[in-house]
Order: C-alpha cells, then sequence, then structure tokens
C-alpha cells in the first residue's frame, strides 16, 4: 500500500461523521473495547475506529471513503465468530453492521425471506412462523449470530445434515463493493446469468465485499419432529452406527455424537438422563411426516440396537426431545466447567474415517498432555474437538493452539478439510498450506484481487497472502490470552 | 494480445502432435467441418485446428502450448449445446473431450460417481443403476450430452424442478488452468476451505478452466414415479394451477406446460393421447415412496379439477407414464414438423407472471408476424418459446433473432433471467447488458481475467468484453444460416 494517501485517525472520523451519527463513529478506547474480538478471544487487536452505520448509504459512502485513503474494512455481525473472522485491524475501521436489523419482506408463496445483515438468525424463523415456515440452518449461537455473520462464516449448526450449510440456505445478496458500488448476486430463480458469484461470496469473510441485504430460502415446519438417543460402550462402534444410518439412505434432521469427557460434563450441567458410563452418545432426530418419522425412528433404534448400542431412549414428546437436546446444546459451556479453558475445533472428515480419528486425536492428546472433548456433527463428518486447558499456566496454551493445528491437518490427511462452519479466519490460516498447494493458493489471490485489489477488505484473514506457512509462525496477529 | 508470439497453424499442429496422436490433432476443413458449431447451428465458425486428447496430460501439455503461443481455446464436448458455447474461433484450437468416456470410480456409500467430462449423462444412470442409485439432472439431450457439457452451461431438465440444475449435483472438479496447471474445486464434504470456486466453475463455459474430471451427487431411484397430465382451455388458468400446486408445498419431480401449438405438433408426432383442442397441457410427475405418490396424485388430479382443468389423465403403470411423456420429450422434433425451421428460445420468469409473460409473447409474435409454440418447465419458470421460422426467406432468421431478444429481455423486464439452462454463449451475450449493471459486468470481466488474463479462454463467450451493447450489432459471430 505504498501509494496510500495519508490521513489520520482524527481526520477519518471527521470525514465519516459527516453522514453517520457522530455518536456511531466510535474513537474511544472503552466503548472500542468490545469490538476487539470475536468468539475466538485469544485473537485480538484494537482497531482506529469503529463505525455503525445505520443504512445502507452509509455504508456506501464509509466504503469511499476507507477506499479512497486505503483503510481497511473489518465488517461485524454480533461478534459470535470462532475463526477471528471479524477480528479487527489496528490501522483499519471496523464497520458493524449490528443496527441494519431490519426484515425487509417475507413471502410465503416463493417462501423466501428478504432480510438486512444485522437480522439475527433465530429472528427470522420467529418471524416467518405465522407462515408455517422457518429458515433452516440453526448455528448454536443462533439467539445472538446475524445472518450477515452466517453469510460471511458459512455456518451450519446440527440440522445442516438434510438442510445444508448457509451456503445452501441463500438465494440473492446485496453486496456493496471495495470501492462503494452496490450489486446483486444471485437470483430468486434456479439459474442466474453470468458468473455465478454466490457461493464464492458465502463464506468469503468479508474479504470481497459487504452483503448489506440477504434473501434467505424458507421451508415449512416439519409436522413432527422425534428423536433417538443411543449409548455405546465404544467410540469405533458409535461411528461404524452412523455410516450405516446413513448408508441405508435414512437422513437423519440431525445426528450427533459425544464423547465420554462431553457427556459426563453434559450430564454434570444439566442433567438430561444420559448413560455417564457410557463411551459414546448418538443422538439422531428425524422429521417430517408423522408416518415417516415414526417408522424412521422405529428403523434407527432397532439399527443402533442390531450394531451394538447399549441402550437407547426414543422420545415421546416435544419436552424429552428438548430434554435430550438440553444436554448436547450446552456441552459447550458444560465442558466450560471442567477446565479453565477450552478451545473449540472445527474440521471435517469422510464418515468413514470417523472412529481412526477420533482414536488418533486421543493419540495426540496424550502426547500434549491435554484432554480432549469430542461433541460434534457425526452424521456429515464434521468434528468439534474442544481441547481443555488453562491460560494461566504459561506455554499451556501454545501447546493447545499447536495440538488444534495437528488436529486440523489430520482431517487434511484423511482427505477431509480444515472447517466445517467455522470459516478460516486467522485461526486456520496456516493450514490453508496445508489443505491447498501453490497453484490453488494463487487463484485464491487472484479472485481476491478481482474483488479488491488494493487488499483492503478484511485483510490477514481467509486467505494466506504470505507464500510460506513458516511465515505465519511470526505472525503478531494473536496479541495476548485474556 | 499484442505481445502474442506469432506461430502458424502448421507449427502448432506440429507442437501438438509431439504428445497427442497426429490422427486427433485435426487440420483438414472436411473432418473439422463437424466441429463447426453446437447445437445451435445459426453461429459457426472453422477452427484453426481440432485437437481431441487421450489423457488429462495431454491435456495440460495442449493448454501449455496455447497459452505459450496466446491462442484461444474452446473446449466442446458432444456438441449439443444451445447457446453456441462451443462455437469455435476461428484463430483457436478446439479442445474436444470426447475421448475422456471413463467412469472412474461409483462409491455407492458415499452415492457419488467420479467421472471423465466426456461420459454421457444417460451413462452415468446407467452405471449407478445397479447401486439403486441415479443421476438425477435429465437435459432432453442426456442420451448424447456430456457431463462435462452440463457442467459447462449448467445444465437442467424436467427432473430439475425437485431436484436442482446441474450445480446442485456436484461435489467436484478436477480443472486444468489456462497455464496448464490441475488445481481440484469443490470436496467431497459439505464445507470447503477458501474460496468456493465451485458454482463459479459450473456454468461458465469454458470461460474459467477446463474439466478433466466430475464428481457427481448419486440420488437413490424413486420406489415409484406417476404423472397427472391435465387440459385447460385457458393458458391463464394452466399458469394459475401452476402457481398454487408449488404455493401449496407439493414438489412435483417435474411440471412441465406446453401450449396449444406444441399440443398439436406433438399430439401428430407420436400420438400420446393429448386433447388437441386445449388451449394448455400440464404435466405434473411426483416420485417418492408408493404412499406419498399416491396421496400426491390424487391431490393434484383433484386441484387440477378445481382450478379448471377441463380432463384429466393419470399414468396408472410405467407404460402409460412413457405414453404421457412422449409428447413432451418430443415436443422439439415435433414442431420441427410444422415449420422448416425453429429457435428454441430459453429464459426464466417468476412463476406468478407465467400467464402474463405468455400473453406478451403472443403479442410480439404477431407484431413479428411470426409463430410461437411453448413448450417448458413452467414448475421452475423456465420458459422454452420455440419460434417458428424459415430461413429460406431472406431476412426471417433476423426476424426471429430480434424477437428472439425481446423474449429474453420481456423475462429479465419481469424480474427474470435470461437464462433456464442453455447458458448465455454468444447467442445471449447482448442481453448481458440488458440483465446486469456495468458494475456487475466489470465484476465478471474482473473474475475472468483472475482466471484467465490473457483472455484465451473460449473469447466471445458468457462475459461481454465489450463495453455497449450496440457493439454487438457489428459483430460477425453469426457467420451464416445453414
Amino acid at each position: 500500500m505504498a501509494d496510500r494517501q495519508p490521513i489520520g485517525k482524527a481526520e477519518l472520523a471527521r470525514q465519516l461523521r459527516e453522514f453517520i451519527d457522530p455518536h456511531y463513529v466510535i474513537e474511544d478506547a472503552e466503548t472500542q473495547k468490545v469490538y476487539e474480538c470475536d468468539g475466538l478471544p485469544m485473537y485480538c487487536a484494537t482497531p482506529l475506529l469503529v463505525v455503525v452505520p445505520e443504512t445502507v448509504d452509509q455504508i456506501q459512502q464509509a466504503m469511499r471513503v476507507c477506499h479512497r485513503h486505503r483503510i481497511p474494512v473489518v465488517a461485524r455481525g454480533a461478534g459470535t465468530g470462532l475463526s477471528a473472522g471479524a477480528m479487527p485491524v489496528s490501522d483499519g475501521v471496523v464497520l458493524s453492521l449490528a443496527r441494519l436489523t431490519r426484515i425487509v419482506d417475507i413471502d410465503p408463496l416463493a417462501r423466501s425471506a428478504r432480510v438486512q445483515p444485522g437480522v439475527r438468525n433465530l429472528a427470522i424463523s420467529e418471524a416467518a412462523a405465522e407462515h408455517g415456515l422457518y429458515y433452516a440452518p440453526d448455528p448454536s449461537s443462533q439467539i445472538a449470530c446475524t445472518i450477515g455473520g452466517n453469510v460471511a462464516e458459512n455456518a451450519g449448526g446440527v440440522h445442516c445434515l438434510k438442510y445444508g450449510l448457509t451456503v445452501h440456505n441463500i438465494l440473492k445478496l446485496e453486496v456493496i463493493t471495495v470501492a462503494g458500488e452496490k450489486v446483486t448476486i444471485g437470483s430468486e430463480g434456479l439459474d442466474t446469468a453470468g458468473c455465478d458469484l454466490l457461493a464464492l461470496m458465502i463464506g468469503s469473510e468479508g474479504l470481497l465485499g459487504v452483503v448489506t441485504e440477504v434473501t434467505v430460502k424458507l421451508l415449512p415446519v416439519p409436522q413432527r419432529a422425534q428423536v433417538v438417543m443411543a449409548a455405546f460402550d465404544q467410540v469405533q462402534t458409535a461411528g461404524a452406527a452412523v455410516g450405516e444410518v446413513i448408508s441405508r439412505g435414512i437422513v437423519p434432521a440431525g445426528l450427533e455424537m459425544m464423547d465420554s469427557h462431553a457427556i459426563k460434563a453434559a450430564e454434570a450441567f444439566c442433567g438430561a438422563g444420559y448413560p455417564v458410563d457410557a463411551k459414546a452418545l448418538l443422538l439422531c432426530e428425524l422429521d417430517g411426516t408423522r408416518e415417516e418419522v415414526q417408522q424412521g425412528i422405529e428403523q434407527v433404534e432397532h439399527l443402533f440396537l442390531r450394531l451394538g448400542a447399549t441402550a437407547t431412549r426414543v422420545s415421546h414428546d416435544e419436552a424429552e426431545r428438548a430434554l435430550l437436546w438440553k444436554g448436547r446444546k450446552s456441552a459447550f459451556p458444560a465442558v466450560g466447567r471442567i477446565a479453565p479453558d477450552y478451545y473449540c475445533m472445527d474440521g471435517t472428515i469422510p464418515r468413514s474415517q470417523l472412529a481412526r480419528v477420533l482414536a488418533e486425536i486421543d493419540t495426540l492428546a496424550e502426547h500434549y498432555s491435554l484432554r480432549v472433548a469430542n461433541v460434534f456433527h457425526a452424521g456429515d463428518g464434521n468434528l468439534h474437538p474442544l481441547i481443555l486447558f488453562d491460560a494461566s499456566v504459561p506455554g499451556e496454551f501454545e501447546k493447545t493452539e499447536e495440538l488444534g493445528g495437528r488436529i486440523l491437518e489430520l482431517c487434511v490427511a484423511v482427505g477431509g478439510c480444515i472447517t466445517g462452519e467455522h470459516g478460516v479466519g486467522i485461526e486456520k490460516i496456516r493450514q490453508m498450506h496445508v489443505q491447498f498447494d501453490e497453484v490453488e493458493l494463487a487463484q485464491f489471490r487472484a479472485i481476491k484481487s478481482a474483488f479488491d485489489a488494493g487488499g483492503t477488505l478484511n485483510p490477514g484473514k481467509g486467505i494466506p497472502v504470505l507464500k510460506r506457512c513458516q511465515e505465519y509462525r511470526a505472525l503478531d496477529a494473536r496479541a495476548s490470552l485474556r
């Protein structure tokens, strides 16, 4: 950025206040504090300024000011991301989309909703409920996280096995380019002429543009949902059962697995009735019409028992279903009680490798003298190893981070992928060199340049700009543990 | 291309013959003849050379030679495309993928097949049949068209209403870049790290790279399929019925519409038992389990009758189902019998606009003194107006082409799109300026440059490089009617 036109923080703030309510151009360190990291607080930084525009027009103007002066821009939703994708850069602006919270339109006939990026994930389903419709992707953070952030990270959730990730549930985006121009990407029809940029934009972590409106698909709320829980005395047996369910053509709404550490922690936390001596627990939910769910649940329960489940339990009403899920849904905070800190990893493997990878994670954990609890979307092979550690012990986070990296590399080695639903952000940028070769990375960089030649959109995230993995070792992105 | 290294046809052929069987480097005009157009023969050109490599390695080498000498490359499958996407350029090489016909692997557990680009669409389903699986997208040309061509044009078909276009049924691609490098795009899992280039590559008409391997999703063959035919005495009533079926949450496997011209032509051609006095005919197919299909068919038939159908007929066995579809499937050749020539358009509109658009097409046709038959995928709003004309009448094709352009512009005006499943190619490149504004087109050009800075991959197709629509009027792409 040699040709950057120099501009001080005060002058930048002045220019932005010409069209944004002065109160929402945040300069003071205290108010900025909440913006210094996302849901992965190990990575944090203080930005130059935080701006919280109210309209798309203000966003366009802010983008133009930043573009003119080559100021980096980091867009931000609710900050619940888990890969430091929304971490500020110290010489840049954080562009919070928190005030764009309008549900513009719900079209029950077309089964779609047009919403602003700051609308919370769950708020879409709440608004669509009167039409018997809902928005399917359901990240654990759905009460808080925004659809804009979901689009940025291609968020997933328990029900993505059947209904897909964010990328499979978005029809159209309105995007502001780095130069402040407004473009429409995607359409409400099946096909769209020209380059299909929709999937490229989804999961691009704010590197290609700023999303200012999202048209999502809505689905009819299923008549019925039922869950079967199965306990196993071996992780291997549970892993094999997952493969068996899928290969029989059953498409569960969700198929989740928890290991011994996670079962114990969850049960102690909320008393869902989990068998605490089990080595692995599967939760398999089916949804659809009454008849098909009933038939399917019987089939799955029978299958689990035949494949060695030591106990099963089927939900018979909504209260029981909620109870069985309660343990799974509170597994993260539950694990938070059995260790001072935990680090949630995210990677995807072929389902056939489940048992092998879980065994290797155990071996790795032993090598690093760390404990790992596993709570994950088994049906789609999306692992979430939770590494337990104590940040107050010198060197323990570094060890944790190294183990995390080894786990991601293991995912790649078995034919999987370093992401599942949390994105790359800063967290996984080193592993991009493990996942992709130089030709592929060069292609990504060329794409990035096609949208943002100056490299001012969320610099340092998603796509490695440095040539060699090793250079990242020296990177000072991670500031300090908090 | 000022810095092009000059090389003659003979020298190019010599270099290519160093690694490709000399016989498959085609120089003579007679053998080249079959390559001079795709399924839209109004647009044709003679290439410099045609090469038909046998291996991916040969493709990489050929790409390197062409790249070094800045020779344009037009990849080609079976040549069944309908937008002149595979039309040669006179100073370039046609790269035929017809010899890459290997089904590399079928994985019934993962429900996927890895195939070479020259494999015919239907051959995938034939090979997967022993596992009870099939590949869903079914273009009319599925006996002949190749999966590589399907990927290039994002092909559709009758069953795309339920199962999506090609883009919704591909997991992974192996692509050779313009410089001859091999890259992998997509993955077998739900998520993929890095830029999601898969959808971008699908439908990109050979402008971004050459696809050398395709991993497709396979689906279980449905237990049962049944079709209900309904006749209407008004196009409007039939159009409204289409909207009503979809808005009730019924997801037909296919929902097709034919107008009066098409019904008469089809019935005369193959005697499917269509009511020739009907103004519109709907064919609605449902598939799934026996129970749901039976229930659904009853519901749809009842609905059609309530909404004004003058007659209905339900298929009771596979023979009757095949018969009812026979007329629809042979509608194009049937129309070919009632006029010397026809021009098949392809555009998409919101379903709510069906009746209005069909009426406006009638008005336009009258204005141009041409007849238009309509046979189309009503369920997804994908129109295929067939303009009937006589190429031997001077000026009649020009008039036809103008009417075609007006129809595409009408699609855009009602909120639709200039493509449905045939791509842009050369045919619709002028209408790209109607569909997109300059900012969006500039974005497409930047993307194209990110993959192919020299612009040698399938030049002139898909993305307009000229600044103004008018410039295309002077374009000499269309050589002559044949």
